[in-house]
């Protein structure tokens, strides 16, 4: 545990350097910076990867333990045994082919030229294969697309997530179809006046604070900043989160807020008996991102949320909504349009770009498709998912970061969330029926303390399939959320 | 080299951990932060002490190396003996008491209780003492007070400190009495006018680029922040100032701005051949020092500065200043007067004060007098020196936090900085008599480069009485340094 403490003790540390450059940092430093990280990395890796962590696991596991001591084994020694499998010089060739292609990758996406991104793209598809290989056994993964999920998703596999994804590409496509007809007409312009930066950091402040997100007190352990996109970074007594202010968008800036604000609470709210260990860490992706969604979508885009919000903004931007109704407001705020683009996308569309993602991973993982069928692989479901014709590649297969960095199996984490959110939604509501109500009148702590009992503070005692069992009572399945979409859209735009 | 490499980046990567502590953090990140810092603190000891460092050290040591080479094997040696010779035991014990000592200092500061600081003091010096013990041989020092300056002035004595500060004392004392008088009745209300922090912040900004310190271009490798105390830190690509702004007091930020300012320039301006190397890193604190009341005084206070620069600040305050003459704003904000605060003192009066430090630090440290006579000991020398009657020992003998952060030798450093800094000024008048007709047109590039060429460059590959020795063929001498100041002060006030 001492090891332990050391390791995550550096990650916090290296963390505060990482947002330092995303934020603060001058210009020149970033050479410099670059090398500082490269040496964070590298002293983690030691701790990590020391002898004496392997001695030290074999014999914790010959000892009586307890459930906590049980899972911080596990966890500790999958680290270790996946971290000492892999060879250093792949780990070198990987961290420097990630860095060309994501070059590469901006380039490309700037001036719309797949051609010079699909080498790049396919020696870091060949270096993440090899890389798998050597890990595949330490998960006990069956294949290698298992294996890139399991770093996100602990344990889950590309079968069951085929499986729910399947459910929930079969109802949303028919669901999409009727809100973009319902949706055609409404006028969204009050969404785009001028409200000036100022004015949107002063809202943003005043959001975080409604939603407990603590940045302003004297005991605050959070802060917003600006950066290019948005991000939460920090663990547990200082928890960060960054916004981008539009002059003429502020929902972005509000939704954006709320968003990283749900990320922020998790991390804040980890179970602080356990600091510092690896059961005190974030469960996974999945289970992160359906905090951060619960709090943007599941509280932030209801009725109740802006009956007592809607005043309150237009009183932070000298009025500038208060000609509105809450159920104007909440109709533009929910507003679903066929889209191109992943992070522009609407509650109910943006499961089936994920879809569209986790199919493509999927077939190239499997060997059905190369990296260079993926254009017409991504156009043609584009196409039948969400009926829009994609152009360019740059608003195509190019649009996303994950890819050129390496990330694969990640995206199945964000429809994970959302569906997480609507089986906790879904329990939420049958242990505290009112908490609507309460949300009306401004108070949010009964969804927070509620998050916090029985996600927060479960921290990563549980893999992720086990925690929404224990939470909600049953497996996987994405009917709560289906059946959460559909009555919120039928009654918001009268289907 | 690549463990000095290492070394130097990670000590790079705390100094921003340790920014953002002071800038940035929230409140409720504070000792998670302190642990963060002595994981940091406690690796760099590692890379430090590691017996491959001193395996390397032997090896290199036996062959035929080029001056840079020598240069920083004597400098990592003398690193190395230095953290090897003291026992953990003793370091962790240190570690400890300082941070009582400062938590008992604040709070005896505030009540102005020197009783309950005596015993935490005591044991601070007894620790200091252990330590300085340890390494005395490894620094081949005479005297334990020797050791201690040391840390900041490498192979500096304090018979040679003694030499010149008498003679500093000589002059100053007579000449602050002229001053005085011909100060009496000088109003210098306009200085405390209100100026927004806004305005300030904009002047702030203004005046460092004034001096070539970049923190607004593209490019730039700088930035300013505001914290309580103002401070310098970072490192070639990316070196930060902070300030403190006071609405009343606009001069406080301005010469905050140049002093930090010409700290930054130091570190930014270091030769970058040698980045990561110990001979790459500042020479002396007391050379630190020097280049910062160098941007300050010698060229920031001078009449050429505001002959360029008071109509600039009329401009950015909206005519605050219009109605001063150069003359008028020149004799307030080189106004001499007697004071009891160091921190506040002016160009005149400040080696006094450090004067008054240096002998009380020598006589603890030969056991002529104990820590409870600090008292009556500091107030004599206030009245004798400075013609001050001190009243409470916290405008007394607890007003720096030095002592109570178990800094001891520190203090000359400040001194030594002004009489290196005559022993420059005087070679540069030399090298460039026009340099006052540039600066007058607000051109400050030869100054700077001619500070870069002969200090900034030269970085640590001389200790620091070989580097002055070297910059103005003299060794040192308080000479140029009372000369600057008699000519200076006789002129501006008619003495």
């Amino acid at each position: 545990m001492a090891r332990a403490r050391e390791l995550f003790l550096l990650r916090s540390a290296g963390a505060v350097v990482h947002w330092d450059m995303e934020t603060y940092m001058p210009p020149r430093g970033i050479a410099q910076r670059s090398e500082q990280l490269a040496l964070l990395s590298k002293l983690e890796h030691r701790l990590l990867t020391s002898p004496e962590v392997g001695r030290l696991l074999d014999e914790a596991e010959k000892e009586d333990l307890d459930e906590v001591q049980q899972r911080n084994c596990y966890l500790f020694r999958k680290e270790y045994a996946e971290a000492t499998a892999v060879p250093e010089e792949l780990v070198a060739a990987l961290a420097k082919q990630t860095a060309i292609t994501v070059d590469v990758w901006k380039r490309a996406k700037a001036s719309d030229d797949w051609a010079t991104f699909v080498p790049e793209l396919s020696s870091l598809v060949d270096l993440v294969h090899q890389k798998a290989e050597y890990v595949q056994d330490v998960k006990g993964a069956s294949t290698i697309y298992d294996t890139l999920i399991d770093d996100f998703e602990p344990n889950m596999t590309q079968d069951r997530i085929a499986h729910v994804f399947s459910d929930l590409r079969d109802r949303l496509v028919p669901l999409v179809d009727k809100c973009v007809d319902a949706c055609t007409g409404i006028d969204i312009g009050y969404l785009h006046q001028k409200i000036s930066v100022d004015m949107q950091k002063r809202i943003a402040l005043d959001l975080a604070t409604v939603i407990n997100y603590d940045v302003t007190s004297d005991k605050a352990g959070g802060r917003i900043d600006e950066t290019e996109h948005p991000f939460t970074t920090g663990y547990y007594d200082d928890v960060r989160v960054t916004v981008h202010y539009y002059e003429d968008n502020v929902a972005s800036a509000i939704f954006a807020v709320l968003h990283e604000g749900g990320h922020a609470l998790y991390e804040q709210n980890l179970n602080p008996e356990w600091k510092y260990q690896p059961v005190g860490q974030p469960c996974s992706f999945g289970i992160h991102e359906s905090q951060s969604r619960f709090i943007e979508n599941m509280v932030g885009r209801t009725r109740e949320f802006w009956d007592f919000y809607l005043p309150r903004l237009s009183d932070l931007t000298n009025g500038a909504f208060s000609a509105l109704t809450t159920d104007n407001f909440l109709r533009g705020v929910n507003i679903v349009r066929r889209s191109k683009v992943r992070t522009e996308a609407d509650e109910v569309t943006y499961s089936l770009h994920v879809i569209i993602r986790f199919e493509i991973e999927r077939d190239l993982w499997s060997g059905k498709i190369s990296v260079s069928e993926l254009p017409s692989v991504w156009n043609e479901k584009y196409d039948r998912y969400l009926g829009v014709e994609v152009k360019t590649d740059s608003e195509g297969v190019m649009q996303d970061t994950h890819w050129a960095s390496g990330l694969f199996g990640y995206f199945p984490s964000y429809a994970l969330g959302n569906i997480y959110g609507g089986q906790m939604l879904a329990k939420m509501g049958h242990d505290i029926p009112d908490w609507r109500e309460a949300v009306k009148e401004g108070n949010t702590r009964p969804v927070v303390d509620w998050l916090i009992e029985n996600v927060h503070r479960k921290s990563n005692l549980y893999e992720p399939a086990e925690l929404v069992r224990r939470i909600t009572g049953s497996d996987l399945t994405a009917k709560p959320f289906l059946d959460y979409l559909e009555h919120k859209y039928s009654t918001l735009f009268a289907l």
